[in-house]
This record gives C-alpha cells, sequence and structure tokens, in this order.
C-alpha cells in the first residue's frame, strides 16, 4: 500500500527535514519514528524535497509504502498523538503505488516573510526576518525579480556541491503585503539548496539601494555564489505547497 | 517625569506580569531591569494590572517616573535593543505626572483564542486553546455569555483570595470566528484574578453540552468557585488592549 501524507511543521527546533546519521533531530526522522511503531515494521519516507535546518512548512509533501493497510482517517490522529507539538499531519490518503512525493513533483511553491514594521516582532518572531525599519524600495526588487523568472542556470544562486545539472525554472515571484509583512512568493519546477534565500537575500539588497538589478543577470550568467547577495534567514522561509 | 509605554509580549516563558522575589522569570522584572540601566538608577514601573504565568499581551500598558528626561523614541529603541526577544516595547510617551497606569485604567479588554479546527495547531500552538475537535454548541455558549454582561459579584469566577469587592462591571463578551480560530473577547472595567479563564471554562463546558446555561447564574448567586467551570489553559489568553 502507497501512503501519501500532507505535513505541516516548524522548523526552528530541527536540523532540517533529511533524517542525518549525526543527529536525531530531523522531521524525517521524527515522523519515520512514529511511523516504524505504529507498522510495527521499519518504514522510509520520501519527501517532496529537503528543506534546510530553521525553515517552516505549511505543507509538506511525503509518501511511503507498507506492506499493513491501516485506515487513513486512524493513522493520521495516531500520528498526531505521538508526533511533537511542532510537527502535525494535515491528512494521509492511500495513492497509485507509482506515486512518490519526490520523483512526481510538478512545481513547489515557497514563501519568504519579511518584517517590515519599526517595532520588532513578538508573536510572529520566528517566523519572519525582521530587517530592522531598513527602508526598502519594493518596486525596485519587484523589477529585479523578472531578471530570475524562466528557465536559467541558478549555480550562482546556490550552494549545492553537486555535480548535476544546476538549470530550473522560476515561473513566478510574487510579492504580496499584508498587515507591513512582506511576503515574496517563488513558485518553480524545483529549487537548489539555498537557492530561495539567496534570492531573497539578493533581491533585498536590490530593495536596500546596496546593489545594482544588473548584477542579478550578471550572476546567473557568471554561475559564481559570492556574486550574489547574503543568504536570508532560514526563519523566515515556508515550504507553502508541492504540486503533483 | 512621567513616562506611559505600551508593551507586547509572549508570556509562555514567564511566570507572569508581577515581579516576584522567587523569581527573576517576569515581564516586570525584565522592564525593570533595563529601565534601571538605561536611567542609572532603580526604576519601579506599574502595570495597568497583572497576567498570569503564560498569559500574553497584545498591548499591555505601564507608568513609571524618573527624574532624567529621555527622548521617548530614543528610549522605546533601546529598551528593545536589551530586552528578550519575547517582550517588545510598541510605544513611550509622556504623559501628566497624575498619570497611573493601573489607578487610571477605565476598562480593558481580555481576548482568548480556542482552536477548533480538527488538526493540531502549528504555528499558534503556544496561543491557543486546542480543544481536539470536540463539537462546540456556539449559539448555547453566545446566549450563556449574556448572563454574564452587567455588574456583579464575580467571587464564584475568580480564584482571588482578597478580601476586597468582587464586584466587577462586564460590559460586553463578543464571538468571532476567523480561520475556525473562535475568539471570546471580554470587555470589563476590571477582572479578578482568573476570571476570564474560568468564564471562557465555563462557557466551554455549555458550548459542549455538559452545563445548562442555568448554573451561570447560579454561580453569580452563590459565588462559589467549585461550581463553575475549569480554568482554561493561559496560553490562549491575552491582555489585548486598555482603556484610559
Amino acid at each position: 500500500m502507497t501512503y501519501k501524507m500532507s505535513i505541516s511543521y516548524e522548523g526552528s527546533r530541527y536540523k532540517g527535514w533529511q533524517r542525518l546519521k549525526t543527529s536525531r533531530d530531523t522531521i524525517q526522522e521524527k515522523i519515520e519514528f512514529v511511523l516504524s511503531r505504529i507498522f510495527e515494521c521499519s518504514i522510509e519516507i520520501h519527501g517532496s524535497g529537503r528543506t534546510d535546518a530553521g525553515v517552516h512548512a505549511y505543507n509538506q509533501i511525503a509518501s511511503f509504502k507498507a506492506e499493513r493497510v491501516i485506515e487513513c482517517e486512524w493513522l493520521k490522529k495516531e500520528m498526531n498523538r505521538y508526533l511533537p507539538e511542532d510537527i502535525v499531519i494535515l491528512s494521509v490518503e492511500n495513492v497509485h503505488e507509482s506515486f512518490h512525493a519526490r520523483f512526481n513533483a510538478k512545481k513547489k511553491v515557497y514563501t519568504y516573510q519579511v518584517w517590515t514594521k519599526e517595532t520588532p516582532p513578538v508573536f510572529e518572531r520566528h517566523f519572519v526576518y525582521d530587517i530592522q525599519s531598513k527602508p526598502l524600495d519594493q518596486d525596485l526588487m519587484k523589477r529585479a525579480s523578472k531578471r530570475l523568472v524562466g528557465t536559467h542556470d541558478f549555480k550562482g544562486f546556490s550552494t549545492d556541491k553537486t555535480k548535476k545539472s544546476t538549470i530550473r525554472t522560476i515561473e513566478s515571484i510574487e510579492f504580496l503585503e499584508e498587515d507591513r509583512v512582506l511576503k515574496i512568493i517563488v513558485t518553480g519546477n524545483g529549487f537548489l539548496y539555498n537557492m530561495v534565500r539567496i534570492i531573497v537575500g539578493t533581491l533585498l539588497e536590490v530593495g536596500y539601494g546596496i546593489r545594482e538589478a544588473e548584477t542579478i543577470t550578471e550572476v546567473l550568467n557568471s554561475g559564481v555564489r559570492s556574486q550574489a547577495g547574503e543568504t536570508a534567514p532560514a526563519k523566515g522561509l515556508f515550504l507553502t505547497e508541492v504540486i503533483y
């Protein structure tokens, strides 16, 4: 039987999604631990992709296979009973045996939250990047972001050390402001390690007026990481949606 | 010079607003510590009232007197620089020397947040009471709440051991639902120890269908705490506004 889960988590306490040999503090490990107890055998899950240490998810998708058939609604409740309170299973469903959360993912949506209020965040402080009321020209950022949309080699916007292709397609970068929280919403077919955070860090430098928009095209052409902006902090980033 | 401050805090880590001899983990202590360093003398502040351990504030008001004149905007920034990140000063202003945050407070507004979604809260978990999808009849609660509005002896809705008057006036109890978070907003001229939490706990029992609305009038008449409902958890409660 193949199971598909939708998961929400606060990443603050974790070393990221991906299971590690050196730490038990990963989201994958916590979920596999509980599933293996429920199914009474070792269960390996496949996330739609990794999220870095400190990054959150409104809606991460993972799949796994198990011999036993367990009713999905009961399974969801049982998992939520035993998972730590910063990881919640939103839904469980049975899917076709060919389904794989990573291989079948067509698009992903990430949302980065920038705090633009003068007073620091209290209740939101683990979920936003507080730029400490530095003046931000959002129009400049919006115009600069258009240079990133499309199919490009994003090597310069990544700390990936893989030798695989670094070509990805960004479908859109949208800007939304709600109650002085600026949301930068990036939709694409796949993302390299740290890619959204480096894109946001670079766009913020454009918004502060300390970087020219043209440099974005230069980084795309050169593929040199050090020419891009700083990596924006993990706590502002959410994996918002995975589209199949 | 008399100063008035507006303060936002997450109460989770604290033993409440009020300074204690037995612990440094109170909000008053943290603010007085920083103010005393800035003013280079011992400063005592007066909050509009206490909040219990674990209770939050969107907007608590406190006042204090100091010989030195410090520019308010600078003072606010300096305080926010040195305060822990779960306490934020929203504003500082100079007021008439007769102003006292507690004695002058005319009304207070408290908001209690109840999580009515089936899936547990993740990002909101420190700020809501999750009733774990127990069916809740909000109409019953609304009708029952009308029995509390007005001037009554709220002794039965308190764990106050004071011998002072336990008569208070509740001006309104409003119900607001946003994205399946039920907000119960209580406005009154003053509140006894645990009063809002016991009111909410009692109204929830009415909503679950395990308590008759008439018992509310009985508790008001008898003044016996054990006849009222359970005290709802601190984490769902916010001091929202103090009106002068």
